[in-house]
């Protein structure tokens, strides 16, 4: 019996490996594969001491290495590579095995994979780990989805090696088949939000103030005392602070400023759209990495196209202070958007899917491991523990808090269009927040057109039903569709 | 001969209708089929005296009515019930004929419907038509994909039905298999950000100059006398000028402010986002209209979040004239914004597909018949004459006009800010500007932080190659990776 691994981990680069290693470390015994084993075996060589690794040559050999109900995660690269593990895999499975897919998945693969598997007999699990090669090691924020019975086993193991926040694990059970895929996902699209919100800060902070880029590291470090407090302020912090070493430039102006993205950005955006969601934010945010990325036209635009005047640009010396002030008020508020954006979001795949996601649960196994931690999480979990409200932004701390800043807010990207600094993600999220409340949208005029060249039809304040106006008469009377 | 039809239309709902009377107008016999032939009676007892009819019970009969090669035109839902009326179709037909989907169909499901009609020795046409039921009738803009060789058979029976601009007929070959539907989708796409633009721009003046529907529906009529001149202002004039029978009240004021959609817009955002084109533009007006349509969510969100003060709202009287010359200009040089967006899609989508769309031909055939006509499309097809700009911006006449009203949109943009005017689509034009634009971008800070956090790598302004830097190290030290 004490022969047998408790869990087993297939692939084997960084992120596998980190994984491994992790179980080892809090005293799992972990069977070891990897299409070519040298890596199995450099794994051995160098961290063997950490626990107790059980190395295998063959996926037979590796499946025979394993307890029941045997635990296999695979760590491979989403799409196909993961359909062919699986399928390589599952014949050599018995009836109640766990199969847990720790890749970035698109969770519409995970429901179809989910589902095959369940009927073979089999579990499957499409878990989310959030925290990077250095999170996989010490502890990273795990959100699985699939059954209850595949978390009764698994679960244990999970919430042993992830991160922990005032003694409480970063993982809980999402819900069912894709659901923990999906909440994986819309995390990730709230960190490109929250990293684009960072970047304008920076661009009005170092436009307007005239400052180095280590003088602006300063007041990200000090933002990072208070209820901005995260990772991705801390680091921007360092990333600001860091000084080249070839040129002794800053280290941000030796990057090029073209941002890449590998794919969960869009994801979010187009699964948003299929659900009615607004995810403005996330979608700016994605947009503006895809911009950035068009070097040829963007020379083109630079060289064409006129901006303000520079006077428009600088803030007067009198209202630098109120000015970051300001900028820290607009960051907060935004980021307060993006995220009541991707609750809505994952609140509505919720309904859609019958996975009753617990969604303040889902700010408490953020608030460590992953990259977009962050003492505003411990806030979200609250808004989240009494009742689910209408959106974050009705809940009474977040209401509170964006009401304070509004004023600021306004200031902030009036400067910004005045000037001429592109702040695509502050400006969304105030029409975003002006538009939530407005009392009429001029939703009522697109539906007047729509009828008029499309007889799409209108529903009226004042009764029930649907409606259409004879354009093309000249009386222009009013049928009921 | 004489007794066969030279096309035949299936499916007899308003669209497909309209379309055989119009064909049967202009002088084209046509065979009528529909799932229930109660359609084709009607259709030939109303209006049989239009032209040359052939109406026919079932598709054998249909199809043999036919002259070689046959001209088939379906007109059915998009989706399962387009394949199921190809597949019951395809075995009558023979070697060359022709079959034509003019429905809103994804233009990924025509490639694949084109691929395998091609494997059969079919032809297959996507043709996007817009014009709603009107267009349908007296001339729609026709955007029909596939071989050249099936253009040159039914290329001349479209262009006379088309609309007909300045003697120049709003059709032409778009491109291969999917490339008909694709620019449909994109000419969709810019109508919602049209109509978002206009919406914003009435909400902007009513709010700021407190107008009557019927006071704004003659700036509107004014505009549409300008640059602005276009078939959705001119009916916006129509639609805010209406009188609600019922209520006496402007009719803007009894529809209910819930924009609806068919889902056209978020195929073009989903599209976009595949390319890593960025389309803001669409993107706001298709979140727009999804916001619009949660009212739950809104009336939760008015009785909580508060806005500027009513003072911040109001233009003094003696800026009005200023104000709205300012929100025309914004609207102008937004809409360029929105059409650049687009345009660049298409262009991507020919690059990758292999179309070779000729983008200048799209403005020719989309200024008549269609729902976003306009004078302006004039300027755009001139944009395109000798050589393909970088982006529409940067075109010398849009330049110019943007240039002209850079400083109104800014003014109006900031408004809106400290206003409380939600104007997601005039915010974010003017930060896809700005930041088009701009010398750098802070994506640069994004690309550090993803190097921090996740290894992802940076490239480096001063030489080639993918660096990262060893963060967790003491002096931070770079490796080439």
């Amino acid at each position: 019996m004490s022969d047998l691994a408790q869990i087993g981990v297939s692939g084997l680069a960084v992120m596998g490996r980190n994984l491994a290693r992790n179980l080892a470390r809090n005293g799992f015994s972990v069977a070891l594969h990897n299409r070519t084993s040298a890596k199995t075996k450099s794994l051995v060589a160098e961290h063997g001491d950490e626990g107790t690794f059980v190395p295998t040559e063959t996926l037979e050999e590796f499946v025979a290495a394993l307890e029941r109900p045997r635990r296999v995660v695979i760590m491979v690269k989403a799409g196909a590579p993961t359909d062919a593990v699986i399928d390589e895999l599952v014949p050599l499975l018995d009836e109640g095995d766990i199969v847990i897919d720790c890749g970035n998945a698109h969770y519409a693969d995970t429901r179809r994979r989910e589902a095959d598997l369940r009927e073979r007999g089999l579990h499957f699990v499409g878990a989310g780990v959030s925290g990077g090669e250095e999170g996989a090691l010490l502890g990273p924020s795990i959100m699985p989805g699939g059954s209850k019975e595949s978390y009764a086993t698994l679960g244990p193991m999970f919430e042993k090696i992830a991160a922990q926040v005032d003694g409480t694990p970063c993982c809980v059970h999402v819900g069912p088949d894709g659901a923990g895929h999906f909440v994986k996902m819309v995390h990730n699209g709230i960190e490109y939000a929250d990293m684009q919100l960072i970047a304008e800060a920076y661009d009005l902070l170092r436009d307007g103030l005239g400052a180095t880029p280590a003088e602006l590291a300063e007041i990200f470090a000090e933002w990072n005392s208070g209820d901005l407090s995260s990772f991705l302020i801390e680091i921007t912090a360092e990333v600001l602070g860091h000084t080249d070493a070839a040129t002794g430039s800053p280290f941000v102006d030796v990057v090029v400023d073209e941002a890449e993205q590998k794919g969960t950005g869009r994801w979010t955006v187009q699964t948003a759209l299929d659900l009615g969601v607004p995810v403005t934010g996330i979608a700016e945010a994605t947009f503006a990495r895809a911009l950035s990325a068009h070097p040829d036209q963007r020379a083109a635009a630079r060289a064409a196209l006129p901006g303000p005047s520079e006077a428009a640009q600088k803030v007067p010396a009198e209202e630098r202070d109120a000015f970051v002030d300001d900028v820290r008020k607009a960051l907060y508020a935004s980021k307060v958007v993006a995220y009541a954006q991707g609750y809505d979001q994952m609140a509505a795949a919720s309904t859609e899917y019958g996975w009753d996601i617990d969604l303040g649960a889902m700010a408490t196994i953020w608030r460590g491991g992953c990259i977009i931690r962050a003492r505003f999480l411990d806030r979200i979990k609250d808004a989240y523990a009494t009742e689910r409200p209408a959106s974050l932004l009705v809940a009474p701390y977040f209401r509170d808090a964006v009401a304070d800043g509004q004023q600021a807010w306004r200031r902030v990207v009036a400067h910004a269009a005045r000037a001429g600094i592109p702040t695509p993600g502050f400006s969304s999220a105030l029409a975003y927040y002006d538009a939530l409340r407005a009392d009429r949208l001029p939703a009522a005029l697109i539906q007047g057109l729509r009828d008029y060249f499309g007889a799409h039809t209108y529903r009226r304040t004042d009764r029930d039903g649907s409606f259409h106006t004879l354009w093309a008469t000249p009386d222009r009377s009013e049928v009921e569709a």
